[in-house]
């Protein structure tokens, strides 16, 4: 589907890159770029066998994942309105040896710059080229993190325990704290407690507001929290 | 120390985009790259502390690795000879959020392109922008490879398991066997056998040779073996 007034408007404000590309770079992507809708659970990118291009989230919320040969699958990172995703054109990363699939969380619609235009700009602009690095060094950040988190920390079960047991102080799902005040009681810096709070709440274990977490699946949450080092 | 015409020519063959610099930036590495020496078990890079550039190995076996925060230490990947690392200057990733720590496995040589120099390159030549993504592309395959193995698989411990397994079998560390008859013993792609293999050829656990596979770290793969699944 083609993009009307209000999808474009969208499109150029999510591309950084947009107020450098030329006259004609422009019309390309805007011409070429379609609106897709999906509905929750639906999958968005197969793994090797699709290579439609770069999208950009319009509304709801798209999961990728890695998958093993038994069907295991582990969450890489989500992506929420505006958020840019590549691995859906990760053909035209010639490097990229593994392979990533996509679907969405809840009903979402994305407006999709197919990977032949995308690529055409990574090789003509320096501004897309950027970009990409970008978007690469971000995701890439991300995984690390995961892996660290897997290896080193057990920061996810020690945080999770922790807020049922403070739940279990205050008797209910609202806990009045900050996030200053959790770093401190664990001996961690607030930063890393921020950080993966942010992840709880993408992961739909907490709502988070100033001064105050909310817990919203508690049995996720304790399921996370009995869980053995190194095996999320 | 600046570089010799030996180390000037190693260097332009090191790097892929060369040929498509400009009279005026080639002058602009080679005036700038540095020779290093590192003694074995020397920094060469310690996290957010240092950016000094990017650097190619010349001599020698670099390790990269990230740090708990209680002195862990995972091995991200290694590199050798005409190897190219770009974490040593990933302060201008700007979306790169993790400490990586780059030391010398063995005495080693490096040349180095400053930071500075670097980027400006970045900034001005789709020939580098681009390389600076299929580097990106690459180690982010080499780390999703690693929390894949963690992850889902335990093949390296399997793997190990199998190779002393066939080591009792035969009373010896020569094991004269292929990749392919290890895939089908094992029931997995003769890919992913080469692959583990290698891994374990740069971790000094094995030696690879047509049609035979030496184990000369005996103890580092009963270690390797006996572990838990997903807490190497």
């Amino acid at each position: 589907m083609s993009l009307n007034q209000s999808d474009l408007l969208f499109l150029r404000r999510s591309l950084p890159f947009w107020g450098r590309l030329s006259e004609r770079e422009r019309k390309l992507v805007e011409s070429s770029a379609a609106l897709r809708v999906h509905p929750a659970g639906s999958s968005l990118h197969n793994g090797a066998a699709d290579c439609t291009g770069l999208f950009v989230v319009k509304s709801g919320q798209v999961r990728t994942f890695i998958l093993s040969d038994t069907g295991r699958e582990i969450t890489l990172f989500r992506l929420f309105e505006r958020d840019i995703c590549i691995f859906s054109a990760s053909c035209m990363l010639k490097n990229i040896r593994f392979d990533v699939f996509i679907e969405a969380v809840e009903n979402s619609e994305t407006i999709l710059v197919p990977t032949a235009v995308y690529n055409d700009l990574n090789q003509s602009s320096l501004a897309v080229s950027d970009y990409t690095n970008q978007l690469l060094s971000s995701r890439f950040s991300d995984v690390v993190w995961l892996l660290e988190q897997i290896l080193f920390m057990s920061f996810d079960r020690r945080l999770a325990l922790f807020l049922l047991e403070e739940s279990a102080i205050s008797g209910g799902d609202r806990l009045p704290t900050t996030h200053e005040e959790i770093a401190k009681n664990m001996g961690t810096a607030r930063e890393v407690v921020t950080r993966m709070l942010r992840y709880f709440h993408s992961e739909g274990l907490v709502a988070l507001s100033r001064g105050e977490i909310r817990i919203l699946d508690r049995k996720k949450l304790e399921a996370l929290s009995a869980q053995a080092h190194g095996s999320p």
